[in-house]
């Protein structure tokens, strides 16, 4: 069993970015520029946008954060948007979501231009990672195909089931595996809430992404020997033996599956760290694509 | 066995859209209009795109043909695009493909304005459909989609195999089969060159897409009984036993697998008749969303 260790590969993937952004300034072309826009005050968002920001000062990017009240108007966003928009030094940006429930959240996403669209929900951007052109692939699965490619994970040829039909992983992750691409190429099946007979389905599979949400779902009698799998799903289940009060659990038992397989992400540390390290590739490919 | 008539069916769909236009004429609305570009003299084309016109005149649309020679410069053809986007009269437009070697395909789909894209084929509105939002769905998708609706072929739940993964047919409709929708709910498998193991795969099938463009591919050998075959092929055989020269085929082989379908298309007169149609469906649709 080999773990794909999401951890190491973006601490890698960073490095990389680092010495593009000196090769960048070095030139004199220009440092990178991320911005972000997080409305309102939900902590787990804070967080994570906090996150990105500290991404970015450690592989030497610019960024910039745009708090906004919870009580801001649609109108509002909307400019400010259309302001990152023009904005010439902003190589890319993104909303923070959720977003309070008096925002439409799709209006949002579609007022931003696709060229800074640098977490890909852009209608414009799914349509050209649908069309295998360039675009911005949203970051988790531009993070699993990553996973995959340095871990010389074979795709061609293969079954990957898909648990799972989000707009976020799911769907995309289907799309993109099936692909005429380096990690792409293999007969994938997409199977969701209404899919039956599950179990047979899932024990034909060469890889698994699973990707639904439900704590420890896929257990080792649903899998053959030798498969892949990676776990997307990452729910907090109450813990009294954890200092934190909780633990982080995967829509895989990792535990009786890793001893059956041939590569598996962890949860933490498998899929969630790529995340972050894929946002940072995308606002460097939207500097180096801009100029 | 029951046929899926796609000729009887899509004389019903442009019979209530001919209802349509008569009821937003009566109410002084406005009559739906779809112009076409042809650029150079591909019989193929010229036929096709006649067949779309006289269609539109058919249901009471108003058409606008624009014929450019087949040295157009690139330039010149966007331009056209661009009169075209602005012009208020025309609801929606297509570019006859393909277009001549010297015009790069994609630069022109992306020029035409999504809102009148009634062939669904710029990115935006593939991104719309893979997200599930409103949209034109491109005619052959939507067709199939539409066919399976009016003869209640039951999807949801069921195994599709879609074998080929275009762009045009395979790929949509291993998207929209899959998704949340009156049309959907299935498990999708997306099968291609690379897949191995294709046979064990179709025996699965309760439905088969077979969009792959090679004569009689799939035998009554590799199918279960009671499946329902959706046949997108289109192959010009030599038949000398015919008056044209040739017979027309599909990817399936027709005879002994209609004998073990619940559901199947011909060829011709399935998935094909149901294409013009759709178009005009969308036009249709564009003018209302218009006003």
């Amino acid at each position: 069993m080999i773990l794909l260790d999401g951890k190491k590969t973006s601490a890698d993937i960073k490095e990389e970015i680092a010495l593009e952004v000196t090769d960048l300034k070095n030139r004199g072309i220009k440092t990178p520029h991320l911005a972000a826009i997080i409305v309102g005050n939900d902590g787990a968002s804070i967080t994570y946008v906090n996150a990105k920001v500290k991404a970015c000062e450690r592989v030497g990017f610019e960024s910039t954060l745009i708090r906004l009240p919870e009580d801001t108007k649609e109108e509002d966003l909307l400019n400010e948007i259309a302001i990152l928009n023009v904005d010439n030094d902003i190589d890319g940006f993104i909303v923070q979501l959720p977003l309070p429930e008096h925002i439409n959240e799709q209006k949002v996403l579609m007022a931003i231009d696709p060229d800074k669209d640098v977490d890909g929900f852009h209608p414009t951007n799914v349509g050209k990672m649908a069309l295998n052109l360039p675009t911005f692939i949203s970051a988790t699965p531009f993070g699993i195909l990553e996973l995959l490619d340095r871990y010389n994970v074979v795709t061609s040829g293969k079954h990957v089931v898909v648990l799972g039909r989000s707009h976020i992983v799911g769907s995309p992750m289907s799309i993109l595996l099936s692909q005429k691409r380096k990690t792409g190429n293999a007969t994938v099946t997409m199977c969701h809430s209404r899919t039956k007979n599950l179990k047979e389905i899932t024990l034909q599979a060469d890889i698994i992404i699973a990707a639904i949400g439900i704590p420890e779902f896929l257990k080792a009698d649903m899998v053959k020997d030798n498969v892949t799998v990676i776990d997307v799903g990452i729910t907090r289940l109450a813990d009294s033996g954890k200092k934190s009060g909780f633990r982080l659990v995967g829509d895989v038992a990792f535990d009786e599956i890793a001893k059956k397989s041939e590569f598996i992400t962890p949860v933490p540390g498998g899929v969630g760290p790529m995340t972050i390290a894929m946002l940072l590739k995308n606002t460097l490919l939207a500097c180096q694509r801009n100029r």
